[in-house]
Parts: structure tokens; sequence; C-alpha cells
């Protein structure tokens, strides 16, 4: 290895050492980058199935729900020669349609306003890019989607969390916890709504506070709303709702948890801000175009029947109802009922999660099988929360939930760590 | 407008003015980034097309070549019923497929060592942040794909561009341009090969030099390998062939050209490094997973018959020829021979290339028809330089070439800032 043993230059960030002297280095950034706090207990349950382990899996956000077909047709049905790149900012047919879609929810979008994104996490990037330099700072309530940190790191930003709290069922926090953590740094806030980890649905009171802070403190409003159909308890407030501060928001969508349709990769970056709008399409028109298939499938979505939602909400509903019951009824665990989304956060008599989890996949079985959960320090910011929590998708139906909640009571009986 | 009256913070990175004060301001980056040189003509593409004019598009790299049929087919015959994500480094039976397509060009790589990413685009976003920091320095030989830049600013990170020139055939500058422009800022070197604008083919001897510089320097080697098979005098060098630099070479590849694919979005990051590839892979954790349904489509095309691209080459040889000939027999114009891809650049005797373009498309006709070019200066990250040269992608049929080369050939003579 050759090049192992010249060193002309090394500018890596890092302390200079003899071993960084003679290894090309990665990036700071690339070191900083956090692996997936929900994957990296992957190999942990690739074990567990290899010893022939039934694994109940409540650690991801997949749904087992199925694509609608009218939607995977259109995939299948597509006539095409030559597989173009599309537009830029999506095919135009697309983002018509989805002007529909958005007016179904009361928000009224052009298509112009619209940038196709390859899924909500190039939104987010692209968001956070166009709005943000390097030292800007976000305030994001925690606990928060984990992937919001990568993005930060990639666009060199301070992410600056401020507490939300189980007791509370994960509410916005009070506006001083706002006011206290803006700094002349502050140029966002993120807001997940229904939210990904909590399932937490805000209220229009919330929204409205929001955006007061965003208004008087001229700040963006990102707005990711992944799982706008997915509220079980009142109604969802968009951001995009919010009058008087059309300027400061930028939604982040996607159709991946909507229609099931993750695998294709398809989003959207929407604002009526024409000077974040195209700063966003430069950045997309650097990577060309979004995928073309799974546009395809979105715009079929947009014609489902308007009933196509209550199937799913039902069902989501109802494991929702079956997993925080079985949950409150275990001793010493707290589940506060989740208004939205897929997901649960619960307080368990533990130590850690993260060994927790580890330990339900490589030391524990409940007639042959087990759960496999996301500690919840990963969606934490500060260090040392969550630490007694962990998320759950309930992505199951309700049968093997109940099978996965058996797991659950009967691990908690048996965890060497438990702090009953 | 209300949130445009209050001005709590600004950090924008920019000079404090009463503008920017009361405005929410988009971020530096947003500012710096580059709008797309190839579709800043659009519009008067457009507009051309409104008047009636036919316009032949010499300026993208879209292919009209046909997407092979069993490509196209896995994708219509996909059998789901939930469009789940796929492994954020993409399907292993793709990556193991893929690892049979490297074999057949002499790459040795294994499934564990490949990335399936979004495109090439993403590959090369990967590359700049996983190994550069802010403010590192990449050297790129200009003329060069100019999103390259793009992904530079998302990266906050320096393009170094060191000449070459028309007159070579835009060769590789000799090495002591690189070791001028080499300081301890420097962390790679980016290659594509062949090279897109200028369609050179990079010589084995040219690939061995630029393995010693990175060897001698410990730089990390980019390299850009989108054209592979369309090589017309001699054979490819993959940077992946080059023995002892094998920790230094990251392959950013795609499927895009290869395969008439552009719009499926699938590429694929490969390197050896091992500290290199896990950074990578936190950021493809971070996105979550590529596009499935493309994917389908890649895996199928590693199966295609081993003479799929003969037919290609011989076509896009075939317009080279043509195209080339055309040029160089029209008074003051000079366009080398490229030895690959499908680009041709040429100087032409005219004041400014972007001027023409745009009149190009404003004010000429031949016959009812026009064509729509690629300004040089695009492709150049010095100012000033490549004024009077355009690329040209050969991706129209050979008649219509013939036909684009008339209207050049007549617009020559009539363009107001002609100068011979």
């Amino acid at each position: 290895m050759e090049g192992f043993f010249n060193c002309h230059s090394t500018s890596n960030g890092l302390e200079s050492s003899s071993y960084l002297c003679v290894m090309l280095s990665i990036s700071q950034r690339g070191h900083d980058m956090p692996a997936s706090p929900i994957r990296k207990l992957v190999p942990f349950a690739e074990a567990a199935k290899k010893k022939g382990t039934k694994v109940y899996h409540l650690n991801i956000g997949q749904p087992d729900i199925e694509t609608p077909k009218a939607c995977l047709d259109a995939v299948k049905q597509s006539n095409l020669s030559v597989l173009e790149y599309s537009h830029s900012a999506g095919n135009e047919s697309y983002r018509k349609k989805l002007v529909q879609y958005y007016a179904k929810n009361n928000i009224q979008v052009t298509a112009e306003e619209i940038i196709i994104t390859t899924g909500g996490s190039e939104a987010i990037l692209f968001g956070f890019m166009a709005c943000l330099d390097a030292g800007d700072e976000v305030i994001i309530p925690e606990p928060f989607y984990a992937n919001y940190n990568g993005f930060a790191i990639q666009a060199d930003v301070k992410v600056v969390p401020i507490g939300s709290s189980i007791e509370t069922g994960f509410s916005l926090p009070p506006i001083e916890e706002f006011e206290k953590a803006i700094t002349s740094k502050t140029k966002a806030i993120v807001v997940c709504n229904p939210n990904n980890p909590t399932g937490y649905l805000y209220s229009a009171a919330e929204m409205n506070t929001l955006k007061e802070i965003v208004i008087k403190h001229n700040l963006f409003l990102f707005a990711d709303e992944a799982y706008r159909e997915f509220c079980y308890e009142g109604t969802h407030t968009s951001a995009m709702h919010l009058k008087g501060a059309e300027q400061h928001v930028v939604l982040m969508d996607t159709i991946s948890k909507r229609y099931s349709a993750c695998g294709g990769r398809i989003g959207a970056f929407i604002t009526k801000n024409k000077e974040v709008l195209n700063a966003a399409m430069k950045f997309a028109q650097a990577r060309l175009s979004p995928p073309y298939y799974a546009q395809l499938l979105g715009e079929a979505a947009v014609d489902l029947p308007d009933n196509y939602f209550d199937t799913t909400k039902q069902e989501y509903k109802l494991r929702r109802d079956t997993i925080v019951k079985r949950l409150n009824q275990m001793e010493g665990v707290f589940c506060p009922n989740p208004g939205g989304a897929f997901y649960a956060m619960a307080r368990l008599p533990i130590d850690d999660c993260d060994r927790f989890c580890q330990w339900l996949l490589e030391s524990f079985t409940h007639e042959g099988a087990t759960i496999m959960l996301a500690p919840a320090t990963g969606f934490y910011s500060t260090p040392g929360l969550g630490k007694n929590e962990v998320r759950l998708a309930y992505v199951l139906n309700t049968e093997a939930i109940h099978k996965a909640m058996d797991c659950l009571e009967s691990a908690l009986k048996q965890y060497p760590g438990r702090t009953l």
C-alpha cells in the first residue's frame, strides 16, 4: 500500500497524529455523521432470526399496509420507450395533480410552488441547504426524527433541541422555552406534525403559537407532514394553513407513509416564498431529476377514492388502541395516547433502552419470539434523555401486536436491568 | 405580510442592510448555488417552439436511444404488494448482480463495496461529503461537468480548476500543472472518463499519471465513469484498474447513460476504502434508501446480451463522425475528435457563446428550424474561459444531426457577433 506511507498534506480537521499523517482520512463530517439509531440493532436481529427466533418488528416506520393496486398498476402499465429525465421539479402532470390533492386538504398551492423531491428526505435537505448556512441554528422540539441530525450535519447546521415531555404526551413546549433557545444564529424551527417519534398531533392553538414565534423572530418554519392523514383525535392543522406566515413556511412532504410507498422515494418541497423556491430549484437542478417511476404512482394516488384513507386510518387506530392499552396495563409502563402517525413512545421500567433493545434480540425469547424496538435515545439530542423510553411503530396487525406485547410484558419481568 | 416587518435576528452571512433586516433571507449557499448553465436557455427554446420553430436539441445529455425492453419489462412485471424501502445500500440482489457487471469490465469488487445511489449525482455528493470538509480543495481539470460546482457548494468545498485545452483535445494537463495547484488543503482530484463535456478518453498512461499524483500527495481520486462503455478509440482504463491506488479511488457510477435510463435515478458509489465506505453508508442511511423500481431495471440490465453495447456504440460513433466532420468543414470552426462519451466541444468564430446560443433560439431560423447548444462557459470554472466554445451532445440521429449542422453553418454566417 504505497500510498499509505506518503504524506504531502493532511487537512482533516482532526488533531494531527502520525496515524492520520499516513492514512488518507475521511472528512470530519463523515466522522460526525450519526449511524442510524434504528438500524444499528439490525445485526442482532439478523442473528436472532438465524437462531430461529421470530422477531416482531416494531422498530421501523415501514408500513405493512398494501400499496394501493391502482398506484402499482400505474407503474406496471407505464408505456415508455426511453426512460428520460423528468423535469428537475418533477413531471408537470404530477405537480398539477398534486395541486388537487393539497386543495382537498385545504392547502392552496400552485404547480409552480411544488418541487418533487427524492423522498421527504431530500425535501428536508433542500430546506436546510436553501435556508441555512454553516453555523446557523435550527430549533427542534425533542425527541425528534433522528435523521434531522444527519441532514443538519450535511448542511453544517446546529440543531438546538428544546424539551417536550412524555408526561404531557409530548405537547409543544411553552413559548418561553422557544424564546430562551432563540439566539442571533437561529434561522428556523422544525415541526413534525403528526410527530415521529411521539405520535403527537399538534393542535390548531399550538400551530398558531409556532406561527407567532416565527413571525416575531423572523424564522423559517419547516413543516414535516408525512403523516398528515393519520390523525385519530381532532383534525390536522397544516403549517400551510397559518395565515400570515406564508413566507416563513416550507412544507416537506412525502408519499411514503401516506400510500405505503416508501421505496418509491417521492416527496415534495413546497413553499410560497419565491426566493426559497428558486434557491431550492437550483439544488434540484444539480441532481437533475427525481425518480420517474414513482411519480406515476404518486400521480395515480391522487385519484384514489376519497374514502381511501378511512380503512387505513381505522386499521391504524385499532392498532394504536391495542398497543397503548396493552402497554399501560404493564407494571411500571407509561404510554401517552398518540393522536396521530403510527408511533407510540413508552416509558419502561428499565435502566437503559439501548441495552434493553439489544438484550431483547440477543438474550430473550418468549414462545420462540422476541420484539425489536427503537431505543428512544436516538431521538433525543440532549445526552442522557430518553434512556428509559422506546418508540414502537404499530406497523403490524393487531394479532401480531398482541403477541409482541406478550413478549414485552414477559421481557420486562426478566430483564436484568429492570428498575421496578 | 406581518412577518416582513419584524426583525429579531438576521444571520445570513451577507452584509447587513435594511432590506435584509426586514426580509427572511435564504442562505448564502442558496445564493451561491449556480443555476444550471444548460437549463437556463430553456425559456428561450420554449418561446421558439411556441413560434413554430423546430428546435434540434444538442444541448443536453438525454440520449434518444431506447431503454432496453428487457429493462423496462423488469419494472412492468414487478410483483409487489408493498413498495417497501430497499436496504440503504440498495437491494442485495442488485448489488450482487452488479459484481458480475463490474467483473466483465475487469473491475473486481464485492457486493459489500457497493452502495446503490440515487443517480450518479448522489454518488458524487456522498463522495464529497464523506471525504471532504468545509474549505478543503478538490482539483478538477476544466472544462468539467457543471454540476460538480453545485455539489461542491453543498459540501462547502473549493473547486480548483486546472486547464485542459481544446488544442490538445482536452488531454490531461501535465503533472506539473497538478503539482502547482496542490496546497495543504487539497484532498482530492476528480476525473471524468470518458469526459463530459469534452468527450476526451483518458489513456492508460494518463490514468497512471493520476495514480502517481494521488499516491504521492495522499489524495482521493473521485472517478466519474458514467460513459465507460462509449469509447470509440482505444480502451477504457477505469480508476479501479489502478493497482496500488485502491484506497484512494472512489468510483461514482450511474446507469443513466449506459442503458438510456436517466429517469430511473440509479447510480453506485464504490470504493475499497472501508473508512470511506462506512462514512458514505451513514449518509445513505440518513436518506433511507435509493429508489426501488429502477433497481429492478438495473438488475435486468446486467443480463443483457454481451453485444448489447455494440449497436449503441456503432450508432454513437457514426453520429460522432458525422458531427465532427461537419463542424470541421465550417469556416473558422475547430472540433477535436472526441474518443468517448457522446459530447463534442467545438470552437466557433463567435464573440460570446452565451449570447450566440440565446440568439440561435431568439433570432434565428434556417428552413423553419434552429439548434440548441450548451455554452461552454458553464463548464469552465475560470471566468472568461470557453467564451468561443460550445458543447454539442450527439443524442440525435445522423439525419437530424445533418439538419442541425445546416442550421449552425447558416447561423455562423449571419450571427452579428461573428469574429471571422
